[in-house]
C-alpha cells in the first residue's frame, strides 16, 4: 500500500495512492499518519477499511499538492557518511559505526513544494536518502528484530548547508533543520511493498543532470543494523523517520563545489518510492 | 503562574501551583500545555479561567506524581559550552558562536522520576540547566524581538553518557537522548515570573555534595542571543523547549572523572524555578 497526504501545508488529509497511479482521499477512516495510527496496527487496519470502502472515497485531482507522507513525527534522525564513496568526497574518514544526527522536523515538506534556499546561505546542497518509517516502539533491539519495528520507506532529500553544517562550531545540525530541508515523499510504501531495503537504486539529477546514481547496497550500515543501532541510544516511536544517508555525488563533492541557486531543480527517486521533484527559491521574509 | 503537569507517565494532566505550594488540577480548562496551548495565548486564557474556577479547581495531593511541565515539545534543542568555566573543564575551546545540539524527545521525564543508567553505560553525567519554553513561531528574529517569544522557564538536568556522547563516531546526540536524560520541572515559571533570566543562581548536588553551583549570569551567549542564533538555522514552535548549557562541576571535569551509579542521588535547582531530585537506576529489560 502506498500513503499520501495530500492538500494545504499543515492542513494535509491522508490518502493512497493505488497501482495505476490513483490518489484516493480517505480521510474517512478517521485517522492522520501520525504515533497513533502506526503505533496501533493502523497500516492493517486501513487496509481491511479499504477493501470495504475503496469505491466511496472520493479521488484525488492530480493538481491536488502532495503534502509530506506523514504528520510530524517525534523525530527525524539520520544517518552520516553511511555509503563509503560519498565519506571521501566529503573528504571525512568510512566511519566505524553508524554516525548519527538530527534534523528539525520543521524541516518537513511534500515532495513537490519548493525548497527555501536560507538567509546568508551560500552552500545548499542536495542528498537523495531512502528513509525508514518505524511502526513499533523500539528500545535496545537486536538486528534480527528490526524489520518488524518497520512500517515503511519513503524517498527524502535530506538538503543540508554546508557552511551552517560543518564551518560552524560544534554540531551538524544547524545545516540540516532549515524549513524545507526534508522533502518527504511522494508516498510511503509499507513494508510489504519493498522486498530488500538493501538494494534499491536511488538517483538525483539538478537541472536535469545525473548527479547522485548509486544502489543502497553500497550502505555501509544496512537497515537492519541502523534501526537496531540507533535504538540502543534512544527510543524509537512509532511515525519516527530514519534517513540513512546518501551516495556519492553531492555538491560539495565536486571541484570546485556546486551549490544549489534560486530556479535550479532537484528531481531524485529511489526504486519502488516514486520521484520528487523541488525548485530551489530565495528566501523571502 | 507555575504551570505542572500530573499523574502517571504519558497521561499527565494540567496543573497549576500556587504561591503557598497548593497544587490545583485545571483539567477542566480543556487544554493540555502543547504548541497549541503556548501558541495560542494559552497562558493568559488559563490566567483569566483561573480567576474565575480557581476555587471549583481540585487539589492534586503531593503523593502525586509531577510529570515533565509540558507536552511533548517538537524539538528540545541544547546549548553548550554555554559556560566558559564548563568549556574549560570539558577540554574545549570557548565557542565563539553557540554550540546547538538536540536531545531525543524521548528522553523527557518529570522532575522527581528515576533516572535510568543506560544499557552499557559507564559514564552518565548530570548538568543542571535553565531552559527556555518557546511561546510564539520564531523565524529570523533578533535579539530584541527574542523576550516577546518567550512562554517561560524550567530546570532541566540535561543527563548526559560521556562516552557515547564523545567516545563514538561523530555528533553528541547518541550520548543525550537516553530515557530518562532530560528531566523537566517541577513547573514552568511563565515569562512574568522571572524578571531577568540571565541572573538566576543554580545549582546541583550529588548524593548531597554540592557539585555545580553558579549563576546564569555567567552564561556566554545569554537568553535573547541562543533564541535569536537558533531561529536563524530553524523555526521553534510554541512549546519548544530549549536549555541554555550548564556551568561547571560536571563528572566529565573532575580528575579522576567521576559518574553516576545506581543508587545516586541529583538534586539541582535554580532560582525561581525550584528544585527537582532523581535517583539513578539501572536499566532493566
Amino acid at each position: 500500500m502506498k500513503l499520501i497526504r495530500f492538500g494545504a501545508f499543515g492542513k494535509e488529509k491522508p490518502g493512497v495512492q493505488l497501482e495505476d497511479g490513483t490518489r484516493l482521499d480517505v480521510s474517512a477512516f478517521g485517522m492522520d499518519y501520525n504515533e497513533e495510527f502506526f503505533g496501533s496496527q493502523g497500516i492493517e487496519k486501513l487496509r481491511k477499511w479499504l477493501n470495504d470502502n475503496e469505491s466511496d472515497c472520493p479521488k484525488v485531482g492530480s493538481e491536488i499538492r502532495l503534502g509530506p507522507p506523514l504528520a510530524r513525527p517525534s523525530k527525524l534522525v539520520c544517518v552520516g557518511l553511511n555509503y563509503a564513496m560519498h565519506a571521501k568526497e566529503a573528504g571525512m574518514t568510512i566511519p566505524k559505526e553508524p554516525v548519527l544526527f538530527f534534523k528539525s522536523t520543521t524541516a518537513i515538506c511534500g515532495p513537490y513544494d519548493e525548497v527555501i534556499i536560507p538567509k546568508n546561505s551560500q552552500k545548499t546542497d542536495w542528498e537523495v536518502e531512502l528513509a525508514i518509517v518505524i511502526g513499533k516502539k523500539a528500545s535496545y533491539i537486536e538486528e534480527t528484530e528490526a524489520m518488524e519495528h518497520i512500517a515503511g520507506y519513503v524517498l527524502h532529500n535530506d538538503i543540508s548547508e554546508r557552511a551552517f553544517q560543518i564551518e560552524k562550531e560544534g554540531q551538524w545540525c544547524k545545516g540540516k533543520g532549515c524549513d524545507t530541508f526534508a522533502p518527504l515523499g511522494p508516498f510511503i510504501a509499507t513494508s510489504d511493498e519493498i522486498k530488500n531495503p538493501n538494494n534499491l537504486d536511488l538517483w538525483l539529477d539538478v537541472n536535469g543532470e545525473r548527479l547522485q546514481h548509486s544502489s543502497t547496497s553500497d550502505f555501509i550500515f544496512n537497515v537492519q543494523e541502523v534501526v537496531s543501532y540507533i535504538s540502543q541510544f534512544m527510543t524509537l516511536l512509532p511515525g519516527d523517520v530514519i534517513s540513512t544517508g546518501t551516495p556519492f555525488g553531492v555538491g560539495l563533492g565536486f571541484n570546485p563545489p556546486r551549490y544549489l541557486s534560486p530556479g535550479d531543480t532537484m528531481e531524485l527517486g529511489i526504486e519502488g518510492l516514486g520521484s520528487s521533484k523541488q525548485t530551489c527559491v530565495a528566501y523571502k521574509k
